[in-house]
């Protein structure tokens, strides 16, 4: 292919990507009514309140480890007040951003063990937590339309 | 930002990681219950079947634009069969496969004017277009749940 190894996305626009779909899914959770978060549910599937978790243990731990080799995450899930989990987004959001600019430039082509089981290269292991929130934020969508609630526009990021 | 130009994702690992979803996402439209495909919804929502219209016309095109500047599409979203959707899907794949290796390198780091109104980087209409599929896939993840069935997994893009 003779574009193959052009440069598709650069490090800084793949940050300011994900960093948009975080606003997004920040403002998903603020649409959440509190009383539901950790307590609606579609065919069985897990609650918003739990993926919101799962994104979480996932966002800020993925870059931590992609630059520092140290893997450590939590599996808490249990309910706790969406004030509670807004704050510890808006902390990942920063610490996303003070971790990405210290990715040596070539760890994004490097094969590395995230979470110590996930093998791939470093850039297909974060696009997979980019996609994973991308993902599970559409459940929501349609989690907070069965509650009757109109979730923020999918296409502004701002 | 020090690594802020380097090369997080290469053209042919973001055409890799775009046919890996579109995999997903054909093990998704064929294992939805073809009379559910175009009446089934939750809360008001599009079917799954009128999300897998619009993905199509999104895909094929966004990359047929890029490279050609045409941005013809398609906006029919009336019911047809499954078996026509995948016919249509598999077309789409070869054609993407086809066309992204004649994307100049220089055109993802370029404002084009996609569909002749989204103006933006080459590379983020690109990866909305990617992004707007993994939302409504998931989206018909929760419609399949509803309906009982067991959805492909999520990590599995072979």
């Amino acid at each position: 292919m003779p574009n193959s190894s052009a440069t598709a996305v650069t490090s800084a626009a793949l940050l300011a990507h994900w960093q948009g779909h975080r606003r997004l899914t920040r403002r998903l959770i603020e649409a959440y009514p509190e009383d539901k978060l950790f307590t609606h549910s579609i065919g069985g599937m897990r609650t918003f309140g739990e993926l919101a978790m799962e994104l979480m243990s996932m966002g800020a731990p993925m870059v931590r480890g992609t630059v520092t080799g140290d893997w450590q995450t939590s599996w808490d899930r249990n309910p706790r007040p969406k004030a509670e989990i807004l704050r510890a987004w808006d902390e990942a959001t920063t610490e996303i951003d003070e971790l990405w600019k210290q990715i040596p430039p070539e760890r994004f082509s490097e094969t590395i063990k995230a979470f110590g089981q996930y093998e791939g290269v470093a850039s297909d292991l974060l696009l997979y937590v980019i996609d994973n929130e991308i993902h599970h934020r559409g459940q929501g969508y349609v989690y907070l339309r069965s509650l009757g609630v109109d979730p923020p526009p999918f296409y502004d990021r701002s």
